[in-house]
């Protein structure tokens, strides 16, 4: 599965997804399926977030972690109906993960992936163009719930969410046959917007603080570590894989989070191996994700700092590829960008 | 994870590889750790293959199926030591499923992914090259057995397995530097004997029957299907994931098969996605992998066909992109190949 990086250029991408609307193909997100009747049991073993009160209709932002409270992924869980959840993943085969699991425990739930491509309508011109194909009822979703709309007869999820601070939707298509024509009549009606392809801009993610697993998060790293705090239902009567570590972790204190970094001098280069990050002549973490915002007019990144240094405003310095720069630590997202990325 | 498909192209590392002997970087073949208490009876479960005679210094090729009996992966597996085992695998995350598995049976063995990257030496030379590295003991390991022999100081788990038919080694390496050093030293070594870079050559792993999992065998085919019913111990009282299912297959009856054909005519493209098989007007399976074999002279294939087609001499047509050919179904591997390839 590949997911293209820019089609005018980064900069050219981020300008255009932040003033019109972009129809991004992110088939590379595949639907883990729980179907039956342990499904909901299943699902919350799966994730350390509290599912009790995501009814059917609604999505949310959910780590899923390993028995030592490490991430092995961070998909968006919808409940679709049911006995029915999918897990959005767009890296690792975590339906091994959670058929394995399935297995193991002897639970009574089908876990497949099924035929499911998202298709996703980004920025702030989306709703108007949805609405010219879906009709006004897509106003009324509201942000992390989806609704089934019907495009050419054929009922398709539509949820609003995806992945930038620019609002839109996620359209979730079961029909091949079907996804050509919902790209082609997305293309024609959004052209009085300007609509164009696009992808997961890199710049309006980092502003955004949206985590990439693989760079930002690693298997190495506690959901705690991730700074996915609010997402982990720590003090629920849940059973869920990975909640006892992270409580410990909490209670014996978090060594390191991922934080917000500005990075003085000119445009950095591409983070292609993590840059270190010093005080004084120690170092205190890694800058994993790096770009020149031309809205903030610095370089924003995202990075993994040791707890002693994560306070806003402390000074760092990072070394890219032998230049020393200084670095400040700050919140995600940055200023200006919608704090509704990740629900 | 890459791996390269040629080098001087694929006929001419096909000539290479029977005639002298090469280095091919298979790092991409991860090794999934079991270690612990309870890895014997983790390793077991994971295969349908009966390990209870694999002893400590032994491999052997081992399918992994879910409940159902269809294959998630076709590793080699590896009795590396006490309470230690490596199913060592070149597609999917299936570090995920074994570590679920454990997790959801409560069972006592770390589960996970070491950093080990095999080096395979393969070609009728490579018995002489590896000599003049690891000296004469190397040429007392017995096929899909292992020694652990010492280079520049460092043991290194030298097994005589590799994914072809031409006799080798492969050797799998636990430190970065060591690997550079080994591979300079190897190219070396080998030079007298005309030593290379290489990789799996499609040629050759057609005619040697080697099976490619994602393409011959996917995620919705058993393993009888698959054609590896010596690999199964469907009469063995041992408890693995899938046997049951397999058993119910073998009594109620195979409906398809991995089989080796030969298909009519000049050379055939390469295979991008499946050509249908057809006897008369109906489709009777499906062509996964195809080349021109200069040493039959005839285009060899692998292919699913239907169980009342699948015997030796039954003659079919093959569509490629619109181009009917004749087809013979015929056993794998062809010959001239060793029968040792997977053992």
């Amino acid at each position: 599965m590949l997911l293209p990086t820019q089609f005018r250029g980064v900069e050219a991408d981020y300008h255009h997804l932040r003033s019109s609307v972009q129809v991004w193909d992110v088939a590379c997100e595949r639907q883990v399926q729980l179907f039956g009747p342990d499904a909901d049991r299943l699902a919350q073993l799966l994730t350390v977030r509290d599912l009790r009160k995501m009814d059917i209709g609604r999505c949310g932002y959910a780590p899923v972690v390993d028995a030592n409270g490490r991430m092995l992924n961070d998909p968006v869980v919808l409940h679709v109906d049911v006995d029915r959840w999918w897990f959005s993943v767009a890296d690792s085969d975590l339906v091994l993960w959670a058929g394995g699991i399935a297995l193991g425990k002897g639970l009574d739930v089908d876990v497949h992936e099924p035929g499911i491509s998202p298709l996703a309508v980004q920025g702030p011109r989306s709703e108007d163009v949805m609405a010219r194909l879906f009709g006004d009822d897509v106003r009324a979703i509201r942000f992390f719930r989806f609704s089934v709309l019907p495009f050419d007869g054929h009922p398709l999820l539509v949820a609003r969410s995806g992945w930038s601070a620019q609002g839109g939707f996620e359209i979730y298509v079961d029909d091949d046959a079907v996804a050509c024509r919902l790209y082609d009549a997305l293309m024609i009606a959004g052209e009085p917007d300007g609509i164009g392809p696009g992808c997961p801009n890199l710049i309006e993610r980092i502003e955004a603080g949206l985590l990439t697993y693989g760079s930002d998060i690693t298997r190495d790293d506690t959901a705690l570590e991730a700074g996915l705090d609010r997402y982990c239902a720590l003090d629920a009567p849940i059973e869920a894989i990975g909640l006892a570590a992270l409580r410990r972790q909490r209670d014996e204190g978090v060594g390191r989070q991922i934080r917000g970094l500005t990075i003085g001098g000119p445009p950095v280069p591409l983070v292609r191996t993590w840059w270190p990050l010093h005080a004084g002549r120690g170092q205190v973490g890694r800058v994993t994700s790096a770009t020149w915002s031309p809205r903030l007019n610095t370089n924003v990144a995202i990075g993994m700092v040791d707890a002693d240094f994560t306070a806003e405003g402390t000074p760092l310095d990072v070394d890219i590829a032998g230049e020393c720069r200084q670095v400040t630590v700050c919140d995600l997202p940055f200023p200006g960008s919608s704090q509704r990325s990740n629900t």
